[in-house]
């Protein structure tokens, strides 16, 4: 069984693989088995029209941490794609960065489900702003080679 | 009564002004009150890591064409915020570009739901990759200043 | 391939033997392969506090159409249980009866996602009330005992 | 300000009127600003194929306690109606009773976002079923005629 340094290696190695998530500055916080926290900060291309963090953001900081923590929580060798995500905005996120507290509620050999905690950060203080569930499904995990044909 | 011109050009400007959307590229194909259709570009950046578009680039792009589809359904002056999304991803969206068709499902004064079918679009075909619903709320039209006090 | 007369004996079995179904007095309409149509009869123990049906009653009718549309697509012998169930409620259900539409939008061998219309019908006139999707997972069909163990 | 004892006379006045809620044996067990607590007990008429509580009564008895937390939360003279109802079905619920836990996340003047954790009991031990999100709007409180014409 992976130790959590082996964990974090992992998601911080699919992290800075993908594209999106290190284009828009996810940084990995921890990494504990079926625990994941993840965060990015402000940047001007990360806004909705009225100063806020994008809701396209929060989701997709959200399904990135989702996956990291049913990734860790899966069989080895499997890795989580999202099958739906459903998010719940409570507050404008105007902070000057956004924290996701990812947890796995449910593993099993083919499906996971995890809440998530996003919160928006304001001179240190945190304000929760959307609270987000993930259903997920475990694919063989990605090689050097994108798999281009796997469906549901 | 706004035109349809006047309402394209609404979407249009708010599509510029907001840094994420245009940052990942938006184009917006079509508006008519209450139908709005938008589009975005493969690039490497809006990739997870097997080479499909992103979940968090799918719901941006869903999100911001449900807003755009509600905004022009609602009475005049008002703007709409998502208080949800939820997102069906239904099979890997590997193509050149997105299609986002977004249309208000029902619109009240001060809540509104938009359904949205978003396509990969492969060599110009398509394939449906992701099905949404947003619930929207009416603020204020954004002005030249951030709103930064409203709450649900 | 099972045809269109056992999938519908099939979905009528169900509905007869489970509980709920048939205890909030769901009728079959029509089945065909990942399309299903149940109604049920406004009754006062199906009722809200103002009178309209219950939000209970509508997810209910749709969760368990949507599992008969997805069960009729999946591959023989297997049988769709709800992972999770969304629905937009659109407008208060004073019909005289719910009308449900199911459709399945994509079926895998072990996941499908359903997508259910639900009509209020007042004097033969159908009123869209909510919009439900729903993902479902494929278990054994049930035999003559309950099967106690699966877990997702 | 409405005392406590006030707020659970309230949502037991509502739980006991309610044609639905009373039919499938609702008890209010614990009523707070913001925080409801209730349960039903099994019985064959509430259960799905396999034995289990149906993912309708589920999403019934969440749907029930969610508006009651947000009512007892929004302003007084608001009821709170679903505007959607998200259900993460987690284990099969094959207890010999279910208790669903709501909490109030975020309640403003005219939307409530209400958190629901849903256990099944079995033997006096608790195991969580299911997590259900809900999104309110306020409406006037039902007065004894039903309000027939409110929309979103």
């Amino acid at each position: 069984m992976a130790t959590v340094e082996r964990l974090k290696e992992l998601v911080e190695g699919v992290t800075a693989r993908a594209g999106y998530s290190s284009s828009i500055g996810t940084r990995v916080l921890e990494v504990r088995r079926g625990e994941v926290t993840m965060a990015l900060d402000r940047r001007s291309d990360l806004q909705q029209v009225h100063g806020q963090f994008h809701g396209g953001v929060i989701a997709g900081l959200a399904d990135h941490a989702a996956g990291a923590a049913v990734t860790t929580a899966f069989p080895e060798g499997k890795f989580a794609v999202t099958v739906d995500l459903h998010v719940n905005f409570l507050a404008p996120a105007l902070g000057d960065s956004l924290i996701a507290r990812a947890k796995a509620l449910r593993v099993g050999g083919t499906i996971g489900v995890s809440h998530v905690d996003v919160y928006s950060v304001c001179a240190g203080k945190e304000e929760i702003c959307a609270v987000i569930t993930a259903t997920m499904r475990a694919v063989d995990f990605p090689g050097t080679e994108p798999a281009r044909h796997f469906k549901i």
